[in-house]
């Protein structure tokens, strides 16, 4: 079995089941954004963690399956460089479109650095809107500046 | 003139003057995520918006300049599918590795559909922190269903 | 079981047994263009929709292949970004050479912006003619103008 | 000069004077789709055609120019294998991810065989709809089945 | 049993008794040229086509088999799009270097237009000569002229 | 001046003044596929070729394009190695469907080995019927054996 | 079995059962860096070699797997050009950005030559650090100059 | 002009007059491997910097040269995914063969997290060796663990 | 079984027993060279010679692998257009370095034409030297010239 | 000036004035392999032997010019992974065919290991043959084995 094969049996489980992420990461004891990326194979979980998750689910998780869970992933979500599905597209066009807006906007109000991704927060709510509901996602990343050396 | 030539030369113009994005954002009346993108040649500006930046630029754009922050652009600011400039692809590398997780959470809250990448806002915010400042980007999309047809 | 290998298995089903997607599209209720789609895996079905579909069909799904058909897929339905077979190339061609010609006229007619890929309907008719008979796509999509923010 | 070139030209001088593809048309005496790809360099004109172009744009071609639109081009109106601007990539995510139903129900309907992308027409309009205006995109081509040799 | 699959249990048969295709052709009623594309997983066959290509070549087709013979493919016989076999690079080559060539001529014979890959005849013989048999490829598609809409 | 822009400047002023491949291939004294790929920058000339190329297109070229003209060039006259303008893609279309039908054909008739494409010759020709013209392209190349060493 | 699949199952099998690649390192006689790269599949180990990381990991290889561990790999330890994992990336990262830094200074303390892949060491350490501790990863290899020939 | 000409101007210039990268460094006041990633383009410089490097080199740089040394750069050294020039090769090779190992050490050692390429620092050092001196490259980066969230 | 995970199979067998090819070259009755890329997947073998290599190493074929071993193969040995293993990337680099300098010297020698890589040989040979023993590589290929037509 | 362009006014200089590369060499006072790899720009000459080279040329080479001839390249000689010009494909094919077979070959002779192709020679000579002449290239690189480390 690999890690692909693992996600796939956990959203199918999931779908059929009814079962909601946020219900999993109040048994895990963590944000609904982080248990999500763990069970999709982005995020390593501790033994109990693993277990908890798979409690929750009604998925009695084997040994093989545990050490998967265990295992730092080779990271990497999505298996084309440019995403086909339309929504994660979308987040990918918000780069290709508006990602030198956001580079020059953080240089002129940080200098020269980056925002992190690894330490790294992420929340993603709904927006209540009479003109439609909105998708608000929220990052937040420790600026690194570059060094001289 | 190409339009990539005539970013190159307001973004020179800008780091050599020292001149800010949010002022210019000022004088377009625009917010400066907005003004920014136009400038960096994503977003088309009218004749007047135009002229007002180019004065608060202190560049007096000629009217070949002016057609081209008029025209709708070819969208796309980045030159190869994965970008190589280190503080863009840590924005691509939260859609590869978180990618997978944002889609997930979203059709669990709204459903099988999209947000929106056009009908779409941005913010890009200092968030002060003891532990070194952050870079806060808060997105809006408008989430549009998929719909049976 | 991944989706790809059911859709194998429903296709060759069909072809095997002479079944027409218009029929199976009566039983689930929707349009034809709606659940063939659904079937080559790029809609997710409802477990009553699924269950009729595979009535339809003679097949008598699963509970993991029922799973996997309601289960929201990774969209994208052809294995490379520049399809090989000649009938999706021809769409593919149509974009490749017109695709600037759109942008032009839905720009000059609606303003900056796009039509939706997802607020989005497709109809597909044959089109009688004395000099061959024609084949009819015709596709609407809500037309989302760029805001200002 | 490229036809490259000559084309951002056009479109900045449409621009800048705010001439209508449509008047264009007229003057040309074809569609505004057909003429519209021509000047966007996909089609070439006859020397009468281009003259009559260039008269109603209030551009003198010079006799390069003239040779420009008069040749048969290299075809192709978007720089990558998947386009970037989204407006053009929501039509290209259409084929994405409805190739293979189309290839379904095409084949379905006429048997194994192809929609011309050369015998070919396409008609775009605006729907109006108090929900939100929709873009109607009709294509026409003549179904070509393959043959036993 | 994917088609790629069988294609490689086909010409391993093929390869180990000796079978030719030609032979194959006979006994399906048609070309040589046309019944193995059939046969490499490019077009498809009706069952009995399909039975009397099993029965020539000594293999009694499941349905399941049968049925991946009669779908009409997803066609593309080559893993790449630059070919590795230095056979088929060959015939790429001819496209890569004498593509523009042919387009010029084929442009001046007869107009703007292309060559049909679909109404379309492929012919292989060997040519008898001194200085070393050649290969013969005598390819006619219907030219297909582009026109006004 | 690159080869690619003496190339431009040829078709350029043989399309505006309406000059056959055909009568520049008299001139030179070879067929006129030969000329044409010369002449579209894949085959080199000699001086005197390249002379008498010049003067029955009114053209006099200067001894640098002579230089260009006599140069063995880097091959290859397509952009991409996927061609998007519709007539040279039918023709890699061909290699991509039926690439390993013809290598079937080939070995059975020849043995391993390929077709060359240097010891190679091609003829385009118009083929009358009455269901429309066709375009014939024959192509013959040495068959060469792989030897065993 | 695969080496990639032997690679995952002694991958899962350390992480479940806490085994660290100092200790694997110590028991078969070499670097933990030179072990590790030989456990994940890019370096032949002897069939003693082999047997001894067995044996300290708890893992009874097969003859096959031996077998695995004793072939000089076909190198290369991550999927695509371009790796996706965070981790990997920045070291990529570094070749990216700092490339041609790296060649300057190399040329011009030794002239023009390469540092050698091949006669290579590489060591990593923790740097303790109040700021936060550093990863150090010291690469030596042996400068080759080109020679003239 | 664009930075990469002038960095050509500036590398055409050093090698001309045989000026020395760490002459300049000690000018501008920041080790060799830093000034050197500046004028490569990777760095920006501050307009006393700037001037101070031009002094050093004997350039004397124009407002729009300052300017672009001044410019924060869109990073990326090299022109393709996997550079061609074999010094640059050797180090991206490291990381195609080493990449996974170097993972699983810093994993095991520092926790799940990643070694910073903006806090960052390289020392490059001939390292003198009776058998042929060696290149050895150091490198630290900050440890920056994954948070949950 | 594929061919593929026949070499595998070959080539485990060969290093855990740690046979030669050239022993079993000697059985075959061809070179080294030929045998082992006959057994690496990129030559076809005749049912005789299938039989003795696999006798040599002490493999009993099956029918199907004997069928695997006789069929012309889809030829390519390397997964990916540019290698990652460093032994056969140093060839790759080989011509990407050298390529246009080998065009060069060929032409000047021959005229325009090539190198054939079918009626070809190679042979590989231990160089010993005291400076540390060499590889040495010879080629030789029939040079074929372009012919007018 | 870049060093493409001054490499294209070499070449064709050359051409038409009929020039020699091994009389440029023979004036360079280096083998013809090398000094040709020079003049495409793969190599960096002195000041002494640029001048050399010019003069043996005609060619009185600008300071700029010495300036391009004497900066060490970034290497790589064809503008694809790929390449497209036949005569450097068949070289490539050759890797791509009997890449594999080299590697097992050179392992089984040396061990774990590479061919350096830096400590790399080259010849290509004709070699008279009845059948028709062959090119014969020879190439010897230095047996580099992998160290432990």
């Amino acid at each position: 079995m690999t890690r692909a094969e693992l996600t796939e049996k956990i959203v199918a489980h999931k779908t059929f089941n009814d079962i909601k992420w946020k219900d999993v990461a109040t048994a895990v004891g963590q944000s609904k954004e982080w248990v999500t990326a763990a069970l999709m194979g982005q995020i390593s979980l501790t033994k109990e963690q693993a277990i908890a998750a798979g409690n929750a689910m009604g998925l009695n998780f084997s040994d093989e399956e545990l050490a998967l869970l265990m295992t730092v992933p080779y990271r990497g979500s999505i298996a084309t460089a440019v995403p086909t599905d339309p929504l994660i597209y979308r987040l990918y066009e918000v780069v290709a479109v508006y990602g030198t807006t956001m580079k020059a906007l953080i240089e002129e109000e940080f200098g020269d650095g980056i925002m992190s991704a690894i330490d790294f927060t992420m929340d993603i709510q709904r927006e209540e809107n009479p003109a439609g509901d909105r998708v608000k996602i929220e990052m937040t990343g420790k600026f690194l500046p570059y060094k001289t050396f």
